[in-house]
């Protein structure tokens, strides 16, 4: 069982900020949030995680026995009581949660004494790049299932405790509820289940099984249809129980398949329930589902209403991680950056704002903005290394994107319910284009730099090579 | 942030539970854990997980909170009442944690009332196919690693919570430390960390950073050499800070390199650290890490020492989930299974019990065989499908592999230390021959039945058809 407290991170971010501490070096330092690549292929990221870092930031402190094992681990006593008194005090500034983000732009910026930013940093690294990998998975499945319900039933594959954050990114995602009933209760999601094939095991019958749940469990029964065989067992005796439950003025919600041929199955299973009269009962298809097999069983036109996702979900296949980056942009006033002969980690320096760009239609053009903090007028924005390379933005519209979350400390932003981040999510995608949507080779999204940032940061590269 | 309590479990768990509780179906059930395919393309798997889940097990209750919440979603008050009472009193069968473990045989069985049996799947599943999963990965790494250190730096890209246990996972596999300091704590793991290149992004001077660092972290002081030009500043002022602490009595722990050509630089940063006198001093390597890029930097001999795995590790790339399962095999003392067109979703009925066959001389023969509780005496065991093949054992040895854990919700297996299932966990590996071990197509450990379990298992099959 893990208590988050001031542990949860790298050994290093306390060597570290055992040097700020001791070396004075506690001023303040600006961190920039942002990622590489979008994940699976894909030409877009949803952000998520946000609710979660700065809700549990605000109460973020080192425990008693934390303070015990780094007393045994070399930290001196002048900086353990320093870290006894630790709560973040510094500024966050950050996309909207559900937001589309792309890759080398920042998400979030944190401005901070220096220790604290640095001690923060794993485990916002952590809550970010993992929810945003799931939401992002779980958009992509949402674009290809319209507006069929997609139930999120991974907790059993996923890692560890991590299944409790990956059921709440699932939702922002665009899932509609969850068999993870811990999630469900914290994050107000709406829970669902079935049952699995023990129980049916469990009875001599099949018969008897479906009568017992049916009889229990009336409201949103499912009965899961595959243990012995599909089409001459599970669905007749299923019809059979929901005609007993009409008997009782009630009604079956579902019918499950968890294996065969999904396609097939769910095709007859539908046309054996509609000539029993039961047109009513949902179909629910379960069993290794990701984007792909559902885009698949979409075109075969199955009439499968409700699609359980696990593992695929969950762990975000095949990838598995986003590649979510922390990067000091600024310190003691100055611009700072690392440079590298791998142009893509080359981080970009400053306190910045980033502008998403709307044609005079207010349509999205593709395109956001790296601009520093207090330029008011872009014209030409740039591509960040290839030179010729250039766009006059001048007649379009922008939208700026990082706002004020945290302040000193507190919590500024406004605390949405997971429904209304996944609402936002789903206006946000709908206004992204859909050549940018594809799975296959989309269309990329342009990440440029506005002039002057690219100048001053042209000139910092000059400086730090000598 | 999460506590384990009873709602950290799948709805259907709690909807099956009350079923079976209103129909008096309480009596009890064998269910075995399995999984059905090796991770990574791999010969097999290393178990990991038990020890979290048994005594996470010991303390396993619905909270009051828990309570409420299932209360306001169709719980009966009854069955709540039970629930605020529960608690697992069954017993509990396994492998050794850190043993080797192969598809399709049982790895773990539950013998418990039916309720608490289905109750605790989730949890189950969701510690032991995610421990086993990173330990498996962290096995493979250590294959190609040789004697070199080990230390896991995943924590940023691991699941959320997930990375506390996926920290505990990879030093049973075979990982010497982590940057993971509340893992560290919580598991007595050995902690280790080096620095960020924010850290000499601070400074104005690289030398001035790493004098700071090394002054008040002299042990273990490892300096991150890539931050402006590995082989022309960052080595050059190491060997500097190297031989200052020389003076002052101290020695430089290592530099570490994470970026560019890892073989060529550790070369060219050996040869300069050698030249100065610092043949002590020793090379770390990070950057995206995994079994084969070890692999490919051993075959170039890249004078390396430390290995820093991150993303790959943590998160079990590219596979991210090993596909565990948890059936019912045995209920009111009769035999139970689910019947499938797909042969390998056909689980096998029973108590049953384990063992590995050893030749003559003690070496291992390439063969676990699952057999009834029962039986003795085993001669020949069988294919589970393919009745032409079998295999004479009458003149092996064999090694019961299921022990006890726990008897009636008490821990009865004597609780190791990570460092001892670690070396367990060596010691299994090294009995397994080199081919086994292979990345490319390695051989097939076989898992065979006895005759009197294939014998039960096809009739009960023959009868669940008609």
């Amino acid at each position: 069982m893990i208590h988050l407290s001031g542990t949860y991170t790298d050994l290093y971010q306390l060597s570290m900020a055992q040097v700020y501490f001791h070396k004075q070096k506690n001023t303040t330092a600006v961190f920039d949030y942002y990622f590489r690549h979008n994940p699976f292929g894909g030409g877009y990221t949803i952000f998520a995680g946000l609710s979660s870092f700065i809700s549990d930031l605000a109460e973020f402190r080192f425990s008693k026995e934390d303070l015990e094992y780094l007393k045994s681990h070399s930290f001196d006593s002048e900086f353990l009581k320093y870290l006894e008194g630790f709560r973040f005090q510094g500024n966050i500034y950050a996309s909207l949660e559900g937001d589309l983000i792309f890759p080398t732009r920042p998400i979030l910026q944190v401005e901070a004494n220096i220790i604290e930013a640095q001690i923060i940093e794993t485990w916002l690294l952590n809550t970010l790049n993992f929810q945003s990998l799931i939401a992002t998975k779980a958009s992509r499945i949402r674009q290809v299932a319209g507006d069929k319900t997609l139930l999120d039933m991974g907790l059993r594959r996923a890692h560890g405790f991590g299944g409790y954050h990956a059921s709440r990114a699932a939702i922002i995602g665009g899932f509609d509820g969850t068999s993870n009933v811990k999630a469900g209760m914290d994050f107000d999601i709406p829970t669902s289940g079935t049952m699995a094939h023990s129980f049916i095991q469990s009875y001599d019958s099949e018969i008897q099984a479906f009568r017992d749940f049916a009889e229990t469990r009336p409201d949103n029964c499912v009965l899961l249809v595959d243990t012995y065989n599909t089409l001459s067992s599970g669905v007749p005796n299923a019809i059979t129980v929901g005609k007993e439950m009409e008997n009782r003025g009630k009604r079956l919600h579902a019918i499950r398949l968890d294996s065969g041929d999904l396609a097939y199955l769910a095709k007859q299973a539908r046309k054996q329930l509609d000539d029993a009269g039961l047109n009513y009962v949902k179909i629910m298809a379960s069993n290794q589902l990701d984007e792909y097999v559902i885009k698949s069983l979409g075109e075969q036109k199955a009439p499968i209403d409700i699609f359980g996702v696990g593992t695929n979900l969950v762990v975000g296949k095949p990838d598995a991680a986003l590649d979510g980056v922390y990067k000091l942009t600024e310190y003691e006033g100055k611009p700072r950056m690392k440079i590298s002969e791998n142009l893509i980690k080359i981080s970009i320096p400053f306190r910045k704002q980033v502008y998403r760009i709307l044609d005079s239609k207010n349509a999205y053009f593709g395109l956001d903005v790296i601009a520093t903090l207090p330029e008011k007028q872009i014209d030409h924005v740039f591509h960040p290394f290839e030179h010729i390379k250039s766009i006059d933005v001048s007649n379009f519209k922008r939208e700026p994107l990082l706002q004020e979350v945290m302040r000193h400390g507190e919590v500024t932003m406004p605390m949405r319910s997971i429904s209304e981040i996944s609402a936002y999510r789903k206006a946000r995608v709908e206004l992204l284009p859909p050549e940018y949507k594809r799975f296959d080779n989309p269309h990329i999204y342009k990440v440029g730099l506005s002039r002057l940032l690219k100048e001053e940061r042209d000139s910092l590269i000059l400086k730090l090579k000598k």
